[in-house]
Formats: C-alpha cells, structure tokens, sequence
C-alpha cells in the first residue's frame, strides 16, 4: 500500500469555483484525482524527455492492407526491433482498410526510432505515437 | 488501384534542401510520401473536429490492478459502450501495473466522452488518446 | 482583494516528492502556485473553445519585408479587422528578415480567422498564434 | 533574390481533391505556400530542439499589476537578461489585469529557462510562449 500525504493548498476563491465546475464537467469526483492527474501528466512528459528513460510507447497505424509490400515492411520492423515489441493486435477497419495498434516498451529513444521509421513508409495512412509510462515510477 | 495525380510545387532552393535533410534524418525515401503524411495529418485532425464523424481512437491506460473497484470501473465503462469498443489488449507491466489498450469506433463525441469517463475514474495513473481514422476517405 | 479558500489535496507520497522535484526544477516558490497554473491553463483552453467568448491573441510574423505585397497585405488585414486589433510591434530582424508581433482582442472566433488569412498570406516565414486570457474572469 | 526550384509531387487523386478544400477553407491561394508553411513549420519545431541555435520567442503573460512585487520582479527578470529582451509592450486590459509582451532573441535554452522563470512567479495568471525562428535560416 502507498502512503498518502496531505497537504493544503490555497486558490482564489472564484479560481477554485471554476475548477469545480470544470471537474464536474469532465466527471472527476474530487479535486485531489484531478490534481494527481495534471501531475502524473507532467511527469510523463518528463520521462519521455530523457533519452534512455524505460518508457512504454503505443503506436498506431492505419493502412490499405492490399499494399502487400507494407504488411511485409512492418513485420520486418516489427522483427528487427523484436525486444521492444510486447504485443500487436490486427483490427479489419473495412474490405481495405487495417488498423494495428503496436505496444512497445524500451528507451524512448528506441521508441521514437521505430515510430519514424514506420511513419516513412510508403502508404501508412495515419500514424500517431502514444507517449504513456510503465508505470513504476508513477504513484 | 487509386488514381494518382502529379503536381507541380515551387520552393525556394534552400528550404527544400532543408526539407530533404530532415526527410533523410527521419527515414523518408521520397518528397512526395512527406507530403502525402502531412496533408493526411491535417485531415484526420479536421475529421475529429466534426463531432458526427465516425473515428477511430485508441485509448491507453496505465494503471494499477491491485485497486479492484478500478478494474470493475473500466470493465463497466466498456459494457456501457459496447457498441464503440472494438477490442482491447491487457499487458501485465510488473506485479503491480497494468496497461490496457482500447481500439474503439464510433462518433467522435462519444469516444472524447468515454476518454473523459475513465480518465476521470480514480487510479487510472495515465490516460492517453489516440485520434485516428477509419481511412475510407483518406486514400 | 480577492479572496483565498484553503482546502487539501491528498497526494500518493512518491508522487508528492516527485512533483516537489519539478517544482524546484522549473522555479516554482510553492506547490499552490504551481496548482493554480495547471488550472489556469485549463479555463484559458476551455475559454478558446467557445467561439463567440472575449479572448487575447498573440500572432507572431515572421517575414521578408522586401516582398512589398505581404507588409501591404498584413496592413490591409489588420485594418479590414481594426476592432480586434490593440498593437502591432515591429522588430527588423536582420537587413531582410522583420519580426511582427500583433496583440488582438475579441471573439476566438474572429481572431482564429484573422490568423488563418495572415498564415495563407505567401512569403510569412513563420506564424504562430498565442492563445491567451483578457483575465477578467481568471482570479 | 532565392532561386526557386520547382519539383513534382505525386498524390492519390481523392486526397489531392481533400486537401485542395482545406486549402480554400483556409484561405491559401495555391498548394505550393501551403506546402511550404507546413516544411517551416517543421523546421522551426527543429530548430528549437537544438540547445544552442539562435531563436526568436515571444513571451505573453497575463497579470494582475495591483500585485506591486509581481511588476518589479518581472521588472527585475528582464534586467537580468537584458542581452536577450527586444522589446516589450505593455496593455492595460481592465483596470486590474495587464497584459505584457516580452520579445526574446537567444539561444533556445536560455528563452526557455526565462520563460520558466516568470511561469513560476507567483500571480502570473497565465503564461504562453511562441517558439519562432530569427527567420535568416528560413528561405
């Protein structure tokens, strides 16, 4: 079990009721949740700015699976990098379309590697780069 | 096949020296693929700006398991909206942290209000998502 | 004077002591202060996302100003919108190379317009929009 | 006068008719500036990735001047880094709230560590900072 400290903070009266309204509008049940989220996001951010820093990457990539030479492509990546690859799920987005969804874990570095490396190929339609945390370090 | 239409672009000399610096730093093998990702980037940010286009996000969670309400919280979130979440991927980070990868379809409304929904849940530690596309209409 | 409300924040220790650590990073004096920021931060996004709300821009040009055209074309949208326009600084860069940095005021929507026309404006090096507070309704 | 080098881009017919129309939603009277504004935009993100380049920032922030020592110290923070500050202009926004409009010439990593600096001042209401380049390395 994590140890829990409290502390107080001080906010303008009027700052503080637009923050309510703002958490009840996104669903959050009390300040403190919000208040660790905004900081755990900062610390994330943070991680993936030190080069060599374990971090866990979620890449996303839509593609025309017809083009049979990039299928091939991405599993010779997905090889070459064969570590850093935890999982691969394969979704039919249409009669064309495929979406794969990579996770990997390893230095962000690396990680930022694989992602150019697969945005730079040939047809890739959409490619985005989750930048998310093991999660270790992250009360 | 889709048809392929040639234009023709005018750039200053030394910007387009620059520009093929940076395509060779980041893996590029050609000018027109480059070009190709960037009108296809602004595109797909457009689509998620229409709130009745249908979308594909990827939501990552990084959690932890130990908190057992939390693991019910997001199994109930994703029954809610059965109809929008297409699959989702469980990875065991340590003996503590977990992440899970959500793929989901559906207006883009609904899945900013899911990612809010369980953003907001408590002990989620990092809340990522993914806006893409379905790629129909984005050859 | 503005008054001030005092409430806890219940914190995971670890993450507490990691927070403290970026505070001291960045300079900040308390965590308070810190706290305020981030929501700060967020009610200006949420105030740029209505459109017809009272807001500050801050648009920066970059630009050669021995293209007569453009300096006459950002004079003639700036007096096509003279409203919305509280100052215009102009900084010479090198001898071909001019700063512009123009301060607007009035609905986000009109002033996202004005950036648009400024951007697709040809020969602007550089634009980037600043979107800020007329902090009225910011403690 | 920059020489021009004209080059052809091959694009999928149906993007090139999409992007086409976001180009005359925004107002670009060609694909050519469109392209090149997206190339700058890129190369100006790059520019300040590097420690040690010569940039331009443009530091807005958003107070309450009642607040005497917050006038002063950004007052005395200016001074402090005199060699880097062009210019700054000031904007009485209501009879509370100012606005300030700090322009910065220097390496990235100085700019940075004064905007941090200011950030973290106490009464700050909100803080942004364009990043833009001194244009000379920008055709």
């Amino acid at each position: 079990m994590s140890k829990v400290t409290r502390f107080g903070v001080s906010l303008e009266s009027q700052l503080l009721s637009q923050f309510d309204s703002l958490l009840k509008k996104t669903g959050y049940k009390n300040r403190s949740e919000a208040i660790r989220d905004m900081i755990r996001g900062l610390l994330v951010k943070q991680e993936w700015e030190e080069e060599d820093k374990e971090v866990v990457g979620i890449l996303s990539l839509v593609f025309n699976h017809e083009k049979r030479e990039l299928t091939e492509m991405i599993n010779h990546i997905q090889h070459q990098h064969i570590g850093a690859i935890i999982s691969s799920t394969h979704i039919h987005l249409d009669s064309h379309n495929c979406l794969e969804v990579i996770i990997l874990r390893g230095k962000s570095r690396v990680i930022k590697k694989i992602s150019n490396q697969i945005q730079s190929t040939r047809n890739v339609k959409h490619l985005e780069l989750i930048r998310t945390t093991i999660g270790k370090d992250l009360e």
